[in-house]
């Protein structure tokens, strides 16, 4: 598994992204990618690079198609070779420490 | 309150970072910040711009007082002045969507 | 076109990352993706996201052909659709001020 | 000498961010501090981690005082004990590759 985190910040609307952020949680439940919400950015976990960037890029269409004329996306990719890892596996490991 | 996520990716050490991870949020707790640990990065919310700044470098320190030579930092600030927030505020907006 | 930038950190080798640098250059070369190296990371520019994905995932792969076990990747996008960009129109942009 | 590379996303302005990016310019000319301006953000080196919050807080207050409400920062910050670096070393070290 590969265990990433994205945001998309929207340039040129409101100083609020909430209705976006929504638009974000409803493709990615649409397309059936399990996701975790966090303060700043949206943590989720993929088979592989395609369906992260799949994601990503539906994401950034689905905000042009609201009317978002720029966006700033990120996203942060942890490929781990010398261990199954899982967001669930990462969230235990911080919390044990 | 100011809003921000941070992470310390040390390099010339091993592919775990779960000690030093553990050693931020030990710092984290003696400096009485409140923070939430995420999968990628560790969310906390300050007063103030000196505050997040002084546990991040001091969190760099820390590192390097173990032993690492190289480490990249990515903080991210949200800086917002129309509206009072903190991590449970931006966590209750996002599921609300 | 759409601007980009990402770095790969590789964890688990040395502290020095130009060896891979110089693995994800060629390989931007070979790729035909124009490419402008900066201090911290290297922006790109593509006709679309799939050529940014595409890059992205081919360089996390060498990297991993070369022995690295675990490597964290940030990518930033600026997808901008009221105006055509190009890292040279962005440079400008900025030396201008 | 740290090398760190940061950009501030005005939010709830319009899609240009050239305006913003010229007055972080005139503040880091003031400041003495030597940067490079990238097509995505801007990178700096200091002398330490002070150096460097100092410009970032002073470029959000900057910002804050045109009327932005809201901003996102992204510094990155590479914090390197086993050998000194600068802007410079970087860039030949990326270019001989």
């Amino acid at each position: 598994m590969i265990v990433a985190d994205f945001s998309i910040i929207p340039m040129g609307t409101g100083t609020s992204a909430a209705g976006y952020v929504s638009a974000v949680h409803d493709l990615l439940k649409e397309a059936g990618v399990k996701f975790v919400p966090g303060p700043l950015s949206t943590s989720l976990e993929a088979e592989n690079f395609e369906q992260i960037f799949d994601v990503v890029e539906k994401a950034n269409k689905r905000l042009a198609g609201m009317g978002v004329q720029r966006m700033i996306t990120t996203v942060r990719i942890d490929f781990r070779l010398d261990k199954e890892i899982s967001i669930e596996s990462k969230l235990q490991a911080v919390k044990k420490t």
